[in-house]
């Protein structure tokens, strides 16, 4: 699909359609990327999917165009829903449903942006990108790099552990160790692009890199056969999912596939809610917090580059954003072990916030829900074993 | 489908069907199930597959007769096959492809086995189980048992580290830690089912669990749209996925599906290669050998249960049985991960083998091959940062 031109969600600019261009050039927030859809409204059935292979990229008329021969992919996204059995039961509600989206290539969803911006850097000819990331991102971003032949080098913070890096190492990345946090790393591969010293790809406000989770909510659409659920609650970091899977609804909207959006949520940890404060606001202007330890540490961005852009999402589609606390992450955690899902601690935090948003009557019993599982277990053993060691479970 | 009998392939008895049979009462060789497929011979279509779910009970009608009820599924199978860059062209094979079996709800190919035997157990009204496994079984029969409310207890050796066996204590098993090694967990498990004390549901041994493993074999058959490759390369351990494979192809045959069978060849580490060593002598018997280290863990089985059926089907499909060295192991486990395969030691195997049996001409350069990926590389993060810090591309 062509894009129309860029958009700036921040100070309203438009631009004409450049794939290089990542950021406004007046404000620098991150743009996205503007279609007209008209053409295809009631004459794109989604019946005329049904033979083509399990992967996102069944949805191409409705992605970025990029030949063929540029598509890095690794058979990414169609992830598995499943239904909930110990989980609904232990919180009283009647239809819950899991997108299992750690069931993807690199163990994340990440995958599904990785294959969209690694593909269109192909198609554009780079052979040298680098990001900053200590996490799922930075795994995935290597591995379709490294698949792409592409080259890439890792910001990381210096605390990093081995452990968190080790699988963006193996791929075959480059890291590159900066003194202090997040934020001085941020600030770094900044500096380093304006430098003209890397091309920064960065997964957190490319236009491309939010394209791919577009077909989360096309998936659901497909999978579902229309029957949406009434809610989706989000884990949100850099808001990729929740932002990707807003735009997803809106196009399934606009195509004719479905009639309403379902009600999009936010779950932030406490320690780390910028998106939770400015919703208790009703305020579009999302404020940097201080940085906190969490276990969620998927969720530790203290100031969202598209901010405002989930503001927005968040109030048009009447969604919640709420924050749950440390020890009811862990037992979310081990609430959705027992259903047999292995996911990390940040993916655990739907638990707590459907448990909330129950009891609240903002979902109620009868309505239908759907959570996705960002991420795999393995991805945070230290957690894992810190928590398996309190269980006693041995003899 | 209903099991006709249960055959032993070691002395050769059949017995009326059982479900809680599991191993020849004559001389404790494990049994297969036998089915009588004439009636659907050229009349079971594959097309008729094309609109179902893409997991491994779109085989219903090829697996045990199992109640809808209770069946217990994470959404495992009809996992992704993608096509080799860079593994191709080190290697100089024109025809290359993976099958992702790491991409499974619980990371491994194991969750195939275990919907199967777990759902089976389910509707026998078994309530308590026991297993022995340090690895991906753990794990995997774990998470289905919680999942289908069975209480699971795992025997592990003394020395099996934390972090191998988190995963199945998060899913909620218990561990029982037995002194010595495993083959003395072996022996304290059999005397504990002898005993009464337990319901012995082994993972190695259970026909169910090794029916699972069919499905790989269907997969390949529609997925690949009956263009089966020239051969397949498992690294074997008890050998589930090699012998599942097997039988799966022998039916698909048989109902018309495909003409002939690819070759299927085995790969093992020196340090553990019972199978190689009775294929040398071109004999059926395995023997046991001595339990040595090697990176690949999941092989390290002395004394494959199901060895004289394994050699049986080697014999059949013309099929080879190579061993790989240590080092040879950490060289495909980098290779693999620069095509973006993050894959556990056990796996990388494959690439090896597939070398060298390239090398001896015993797959030529033009013909096709597929390997699976059998577990994913978090699996094993102790080997991972061992390897990644010395790769020095820190900065």
């Amino acid at each position: 699909m062509k894009i129309e031109s860029f958009k700036c969600e921040n100070c309203g600019s438009t631009y004409m359609p450049n794939g290089d261009l990542m950021l406004c050039p007046k404000c620098k927030y991150p743009l996205l990327p503007i279609y007209n859809l008209n053409f295809l409204r009631g004459k794109f059935k989604i019946e005329k999917l049904k033979n083509r292979r399990p992967f996102l990229w069944r949805y191409w008329e409705l992605l970025p165009t990029i030949k063929k021969k540029n598509i890095i992919s690794l058979m990414e996204g169609y992830t598995p829903i499943i239904e909930s059995n110990r989980v609904k039961r232990k919180l009283g509600v009647k239809d819950l449903k899991f997108k299992l989206e750690y069931v993807n290539p690199t163990g994340s969803l990440k995958d599904r942006g990785s294959t969209m911006l690694i593909s269109w850097l192909k198609q554009l000819g780079i052979k040298s990108i680098a990001d900053d990331s200590s996490g799922n991102a930075a795994a995935s971003i290597s591995a379709y790099s490294s698949r792409a032949g592409i080259k890439c080098t890792i910001y990381m913070p210096e605390k990093t552990p081995t452990s968190k890096i080790v699988q963006a190492l193996l791929y075959g990345a480059k890291v590159l160790v900066v003194a202090g946090g997040r934020t001085e790393t941020a600030e770094k591969i900044l500096t380093d692009m304006e430098k003209g010293k890397i091309y920064y790809a960065s997964h957190n406000m490319s236009p491309y890199f939010l394209e791919g989770f577009k077909t989360f909510a096309y998936e659901i659409v497909e999978q579902l056969e229309g029957k949406l659920p009434d809610h989706i609650i989000f884990p949100v970091g850099g808001g990729s999912l929740f932002l990707g899977a807003y735009r997803g609804f809106v196009e399934a909207e606009e195509i004719g596939w479905i009639r309403h959006l379902p009600k999009l949520h936010i779950v932030q940890p406490e320690a780390c809610n910028p998106i939770v404060k400015a919703y208790e606001k009703r305020s579009e202007l999302v404020e940097p917090v201080e940085e906190k330890e969490t276990v969620a540490g998927g969720l530790k961005i203290v100031n969202p580059p598209r901010g405002r852009s989930i503001m927005k999402a968040l109030f048009k589609c009447n969604g919640t954003a709420i924050s749950v606390k440390e020890e009811e992450i862990i037992e979310g955690y081990l609430l959705l072990a027992k259903e047999g899902i292995f996911a990390e601690p940040t993916s655990a935090t739907v638990i707590p916030a459907l448990k909330k948003l129950v009891e609240d009557e903002i979902i109620g019993r009868d309505e239908s829900v759907l959570l996705p599982i960002t991420g795999f277990g393995l991805k945070d053993l230290k957690t894992a074993i810190n928590i398996a060691e309190k269980l006693k479970q041995y003899n």
